[in-house]
């Protein structure tokens, strides 16, 4: 579901022409659709209204402030990783109160941080982390909520670099692990170990290893009580996957159809952490046709994107729709039979954004790679010395810069000249 | 062949300790030692000596301003792929009769500013670039030169991403196409067409696919040559290996020693583009150990690098030798008999600087993740929302920051709060 659609011969953003933004912003640029993101983070809250769930949108997604902004105002609280997201949660104005942070490397500085500015809580991923939050909290003198990421050891059936959840990954405690850490809870003076979380992986299509996940844990929960240990929290992650190309992932009210009869009337107080599900869809990455190369062998599209602003299909052999910004009638022009490469200037061979396309475009014409909102313009990099790309967020009928072009100085503006 | 060596139980970087680098700097940190990278370019310049080369090296490698400086100083032209890059080369000081400038995605404004600039000579690598140039060269009224980029379908027999001759591939002109193009040269009448470059990719251990493509671009010559077509520059690109595990690549002398027969006494003028023979040893990335995480299946060393600061591991399963900065006696502590995976905070399991490494290290230590100078840095990201490392330039005893460490505001810097 998004709000990017051919009307006429025109692709739109919402009541945007995309062409328009294209050459109003230049090229690469990325557009989103505000209504696009909301309305997923909408569907999440509705189908999992059962249980009022707390949604923390999962910043790595996409971090851009305004982006983090269009979801905060709307209700959500945010999944975090690092100082710098944290820094731009506040930026976003996002409630300490409504912020949870994962990650296997958060530093000493981190988490002192994160617990002066008073966040919801921490998901620890390992019995070093623990000890550090304690000793770090007890220096500070406060009292500090933690949730344990448990390691569910489930395949979630996605590309290896997104799986997260199995006992050969580095995320989280092992199940045993926990289990003698909520026994031996006394020896942590300084936290409330009051929560679990787990995170299998991303873009995940299946509901099968999500419930599978979600048994196995209240299986310890329901251990645990017997032994008079009560848990507040159960954040079940995130991971939904989303449709690319012919993926047909559960929806939402699927996912919570089959998970809620486990998770409600258990007086658990429930977190989600879509990510991709909300943005990954709501964003698309606009580019220009630079060359068109005609070889014996081979038909190449070069446009003005490359891996530096789009690195999902070198790094996980991601597949992204490509899609004309203007449609060309036949009569107007060429008849493509021959399929092309979509690549970009960098010099290596992993840069291209998609193979084997089909694609009725002239040197000039805009592309759009679809399903670019999530995990493209937060791993985008400066490779080949390029700046990174514009942002622009749609609503209705107005576009607004939400993040300006680098340009050559900012490449350098760290560098010292010795 | 480089300056990091083990003095004692530390680390060192020419004369300084690299784990004085990491208190005084911070990690994640990138080291680079001028000495290695100055020598290497003299090795090249040493083997080619009887053609008396223009050795131009490929900023994409380490395009720090003051990393092309310590070579252009030396004599070194560069080796540049975008308006970044050519920004970059003029910081640096370098003369812009010693720039090519290679890309398959020039855009109209990037060869206006060159042209205006007075580089030696554009690496055209289709067509409708060729026509593009031409264009432009004489809207401004100028006599452009440039040598066809000629894709001479050699298998160069190293990964995938980096195999940039094989005419599957984007890059360059097919040789037929090329020699059409040399017999019509009357219609580019703003270009003198004086050169031929190839570059068949990069990390080559083989000297044979140099030499192969070499001969075949040789026969071309003398075909031409019999048609009165002089040809004056030969660019025989880059692509040398470099020892990262226990590769044999060819020496510079081998590689001369080879290809120089075919080379000397043909009037040509050499060009060479080293990039990662260079600055590929030259470097390393320091980085400190946060948690050591002994889970049941498996042992994990978490440090505070990680794919946004180098994604090598990731993007082309590159091999990293990792070594502690210092070297811990057994009778010191602990010892270790299980193998881990080094691995940093981001939030994927793409995330991995090394696996089933065996390291005798402590919470608190600081690594050395070696061969990290080429293809390094150049390629980091924010991704996480994770400020890019610091740069150091060591010279003898004396260290000096070239980049300074990112911080949170510099993250959002460009972003604007709707």
């Amino acid at each position: 579901m998004h709000y990017f659609k051919l009307k006429g011969k025109y692709l739109y953003c919402e009541d945007v022409q995309v062409e328009d933004l294209a050459k109003r912003f230049g090229t690469p640029l990325y557009v989103y659709s505000q209504r696009t993101l909301r309305e997923h983070f909408d569907k999440i809250k509705k189908a999992f209204k059962a249980v009022s769930p707390l949604i923390c949108y999962s910043v790595k997604a996409n971090s851009n402030i305004s982006i983090l902004k269009s979801l905060v105002s709307r209700g959500a609280g945010l999944d975090i990783v690092s100082a710098g997201e944290l820094y731009r949660a506040m930026r976003a104005g996002c409630s300490p109160k409504k912020i949870v942070y994962a990650s296997v490397g958060k530093t000493a500085e981190e988490i002192k941080q994160a617990i002066k500015l008073g966040i919801l809580m921490f998901n620890v991923e390992s019995l070093s982390e623990l000890a550090q939050i304690n000793a770090i909290a007890g220096n500070l003198g406060k009292k500090v909520d933690v949730a344990l990421r448990i390691n569910p050891d489930i395949n979630p059936k996605t590309h290896k670099y997104i799986t997260t959840g199995r006992k050969e990954t580095k995320f989280g405690i092992e199940i045993g692990s926990a289990r003698k850490v909520f026994l031996k809870r006394d020896n942590y003076p300084n936290l409330n170990i009051v929560g679990v979380h787990i995170h299998i992986g991303s873009q995940i299509i299946q509901v099968g290893p999500f419930i599978k996940a979600i048994k196995k844990i209240l299986k310890l929960f329901k251990e645990l009580n017997k032994k008079n240990i009560k848990i507040t929290y159960f954040n079940i992650g995130g991971g939904l996957g989303i449709i690319y190309d012919r993926e047909k992932p559960q929806t939402a009210q699927e996912f919570s159809g089959k998970a809620l009869p486990f998770l409600k009337e258990k007086g658990l107080k429930i977190i989600l952490e879509p990510g991709r599900f909300i943005v990954g869809n709501a964003g698309i990455l606009v580019t220009k046709v630079l060359y068109i190369k005609e070889n014996p062998s081979k038909r190449f599209i070069v446009v003005d994107a490359a891996m530096n602003d789009l690195i999902r299909p070198a790094l996980y052999g991601a597949y992204h729709k490509i899609v004309p910004a203007k449609k060309v009638t036949r009569s107007q022009g060429y008849k493509v039979t021959r399929k092309a490469d979509v690549v970009g200037p960098v010099c290596e061979s992993g840069d291209f954004l998609g193979k084997d396309r089909k694609l009725d475009v002239a040197e000039g014409d805009f592309l759009a790679v679809m399903g670019a909102g999530a995990y493209s313009f937060s791993m985008s990099s400066n490779y080949n010395s390029r700046p990174k790309a514009a942002e622009v967020l749609v609503k209705k009928n107005r576009a607004y810069l939400i993040r300006k072009r680098e340009d050559c100085r900012d490449l350098v503006g760290k560098e010292i000249l010795l």
